[in-house]
């Protein structure tokens, strides 16, 4: 068996010039980075904006489970696969972050026979984007404690700094800090804190804007924290947001790449799918539904999660209206669902799948709430068994979804054929009505409750004395009409990550608001949410090497 | 008067493929960064390695002042004359830091019509090797302390950690930090703190490898501290350098650009001339000697510590012989040191410059101790007098040093004519007999005495407690053989700051002694050595601004 990085390293790339010339961008356009990757300047954008867009296609999963689903991995098959049926076909990814591929959870390039290339550049540094947010980032932060060292003329209240620190590793040491130590030269000791680069706010405006005066507007928004009036301080109250945007430049333009098979893929902007929406960029989506007759795209963590928020804050903000959603589930992460042990799921197990079914029912329902034409993808394993793949495909018929079967992780696009074929046919055949879930001037509150029952399926919901303290500020702050982004686990529909299948008569308690003004939605914190993680007993960066022709081994 | 950003927006830029054809590189071994910047790869060396190398010349100067003398610009305008003059020349020049950019300092691409450019990328984000140097840092950092979290196997001491966390930003609030609070999940609770990038061992360990084999055995052997029984702990304990040295795969090839003039320029590698060695790489030098007649480089600060570092340690480890010194002072930074107040520097005054001649005296019998000829470039400046120009020419020919004016920052190559025809003729009549100071197996307290009575001029040298117990630890580690990296104030040829001219008959106190196993040198601390730099009251960054067409402006 080969591994993802081996794979990868046989693939015979295309030129990315090649790439783009097929897609009908001209090299002035493009800004090479190597030979196979580039980035897309925003006057291409202009040039076709008078364009009829492509079709949208969003793929998300039920809630991740230790067995895998393969989100990624489907996306990029899926494009593929439609790109061998001839369909002009784009894919629109995040990009990964380089502080888990040190850790634990490896890289986010897909996998088998279903990635993006060059995979070891997409997983470290790719074209510099992460590490132009954390300076970004930190000028802000940096900017804020030089504030303070200089006078403190706008009053800030240092126990009352929101504005962490942001670097992309994953370096649990720097959770809980103390900084401004070693006397009246040295900063004013407070307490502070790393986030990880995905994690920052900073991400999420680069994912949104929509160009460099809305990237400006956005840093300059950020409420840093609050002065001892308790009134709000804005990045724009130090003068950071110009340096910042310059800082950003860059990297709010899409990157272009391909997959093993050629298929182009912009893979640009991701984060956190918990403290914030956890897509891709606006640009680069919209950019690719100009280029290409289908986009496809995806989102983080499962449907109650990513694709929520893809629809209510990616399509609300940027006025996309996806036609198709894939839904991707695994026979064996429906028997966990179904409450079968990790180590028993090779066993056919049709009362499992039953069992766990609940859990993908719930999803569908959930996404033909926002009326748009759902296609359930079977990520295939070797051990499912027909009687278990048959429940499966009746039940999600039953209920009006299309259902096909995908084997791009061990064949590429030809194992998502018979996938492609479905979603063509249902693009073809069922119209999309998107429809938000709440409209922008529902009360914030009541926001939350509407995504918690409806999505999550929860009786009711509980806000914290603190949360409670947060939304009157938000009000104050006139914030109301913003979105809402809930940050709770990913293991469960509900706030509880040991509920799994389909929990019912649950509440949701919310902990804290935090307001991400920049990005323009309120965060409402269901649960302990990690925003820098640790590194493992023993780090996936232990056995990462480079031979001396510079080819690097042990990243996956 | 234009700035020096809008000079640098307004040249017409070569695309990079073109200058490196001209000097017959050929596509191949570029990778291209947008169409202005390219790395060049490993094997274009390799097929050069048995080609006769160019001519290398140094540029140095005097003690810095605040008057100014631009060693940065007269390196990039040589190159631009030499060219002018039919020699095929390059530049090799150390890349900008972003944090000092956001600061008060600028950037460090040249100035006037003697810049490199694109002048905003090579100040911001240039190609990345900063922010990879950051990560390979942090990664080291997060390794250490998460081995003291998963159960300290190593035994590491955690008061005894040497290994700090390093951003590229000016943030005084991150010197003296305390990591890991929060309870028993998040990490042990230790005092630490951030230095600058510039500043990380790493950048002096990118500066000085020859390939990746030697780069992963440095990073390999840095000391991150010691364990219980006071043993050194090292780098390749942890098993973090084939995961550092991957993240440092590009970052590790130069980075070609050109001039305001189309002069190629290396700009790669770059650190801090006091606890390290403040040159451009090594890499960086070896190609372009293989690739020009002349190649022009530079080192940081004043020749007490940049050409001496330059030699002692870049060319000794490289073996690398210099085959002139230019020599770069002016008028101003003269009277200066001759006890001129700043505000009065623009009156004729030759009976200060007279004072002050002392210090640029010093430093040409310091070069001269090298046995490299030495040609002083007077910096000129519009309220220079003739008889004050008259006296320095006299005094330096006096003493075997060729003379020349230079006038690169207001006439690019054309103002540098004079002075490239005089370097041109120091190299075709005066031949470099390129000496070390001091020979590998002399006593590391030796050489640290050395350096201290032949080039500062001290009477003698005075060691503290501490530092005599580490000079203890570099024997018992037995790294007697390493040459010294002596970090000292640039403002002074002594080790106070204030004591401008030619001090004398002062003692150098070395308070400290670090150990940079990894970059193969030891470091004296003559003094309080910054490596993490505060914002000023009103930080650039408050300025630097980007419009609507992504046209950064403000960036000095």
């Amino acid at each position: 068996m080969k591994t993802d990085i081996q794979i990868a390293q046989e693939c015979k790339m295309e030129e990315i010039t090649s790439i783009a010339e097929r897609y009908g961008i001209d090299k002035e356009y493009l800004e090479a980075y190597g030979k196979y990757k580039a980035k897309v300047n925003d006057s291409l954008y202009e040039s076709l904006k008078d364009k009829k867009d492509g079709k949208l296609v969003l793929v998300t999963a039920i809630n991740p489970t230790p067995a895998g689903e393969g989100k990624t991995t489907t996306t990029i098959g899926l494009a593929q696969a439609l790109n061998l049926l001839n369909k002009k076909t784009f894919a629109a990814l995040r990009e990964p972050s380089l502080g888990p591929c040190m850790g634990i959870k490896g890289g986010a390039a897909g996998g088998g026979y279903a990635q993006v290339v060059p995979m070891e550049d997409i997983n470290l540094h790719f074209t510099g984007d992460l590490h132009a947010m954390t300076c970004a980032h930190n000028l802000l932060s940096a900017m804020i404690d030089n504030h303070l060292q200089q006078g403190n003329e706008l009053n800030i209240n240092p126990t009352k700094i929101m504005w962490k620190r942001a670097l992309d590793m994953n370096d649990r040491a720097l959770r809980n800090i103390v900084v401004g130590l070693g006397g009246s030269s040295e900063g004013v000791p407070r307490e502070d804190g790393f986030m990880i680069t995905v994690a920052s706010e900073v991400m999420a405006i680069v994912c949104l804007s929509e160009n460099i005066t809305d990237l400006k507007q956005r840093l300059g928004n950020i409420i840093i924290g609050y002065n001892y009036s308790n009134e709000a301080v804005y990045a724009r109250d130090l003068n950071a947001h110009g340096a910042m945007a310059a800082l950003l430049k860059e990297a709010v333009k899409p990157n272009l790449v391909q997959t093993l098979e050629h298929t182009p893929a912009f893979v640009h902007g991701g984060l956190f799918a918990n403290i914030a929406h956890g897509c891709n960029s606006v640009k680069a989506t919209k950019l690719a539904l100009k280029l290409a007759d289908i986009v496809v795209t995806e989102a983080g963590f499962g449907a109650d999660l990513g694709a929520q928020k893809f629809f209510d804050i990616k399509c609300r903000k940027a006025g996309l209206k996806p036609d198709a959603v894939v839904l991707v589930a695994t026979i064996r992460a429906l028997k966990y669902n179904g409450g079968v042990p990790k180590d028993a799921l090779s066993t056919e197990n049709v009362e499992a799948v039953k069992a766990g079914f609940v859990n993908l029912q719930k999803h569908i329902e959930n996404l033909q709430k926002y009326k748009v034409p759902v296609v359930v993808a079977l990520n295939s394993f070797t051990l499912d068994t027909p009687a278990e793949i048959a429940f499966v495909k009746s039940k999600c018929e039953e209920m009006g979804a299309d259902f096909a079967e995908s084997k791009v992780w061990e064949s590429g696009g030809n194992g998502g054929l018979a996938l492609a074929e479905k979603l063509l046919e249902t693009l073809d055949n069922k119209k999309s009505d998107f429809t938000l879930l709440y409209p922008d001037d529902m009360p914030v509150e009541k926001k939350i409750e509407t995504v918690c029952k409806e999505i999550y399926g929860a009786k009711s919901i509980i806000i914290s004395q603190k949360a409670k303290t947060k939304l009157r500020q938000v009000k104050k702050l006139r914030l109301e009409n913003l979105p809402v982004c809930i940050a709770k686990t990913q293991y469960s529909l509900s706030d509880d990550p040991k509920l799994l299948g389909r929990p019912e008569g649950f509440d949701v308690t919310i902990k804290d608001i935090n307001i991400s003004n920049g990005a323009g939605f309120i965060v409402a914190l269901a649960g302990d949410i990690m925003t820098m993680p640790g590194l493992p007993k023993i780090p996936a960066a232990n056995t990462i090497d480079i031979d001396e022709n510079g080819n690097i081994s042990g990243l996956f």
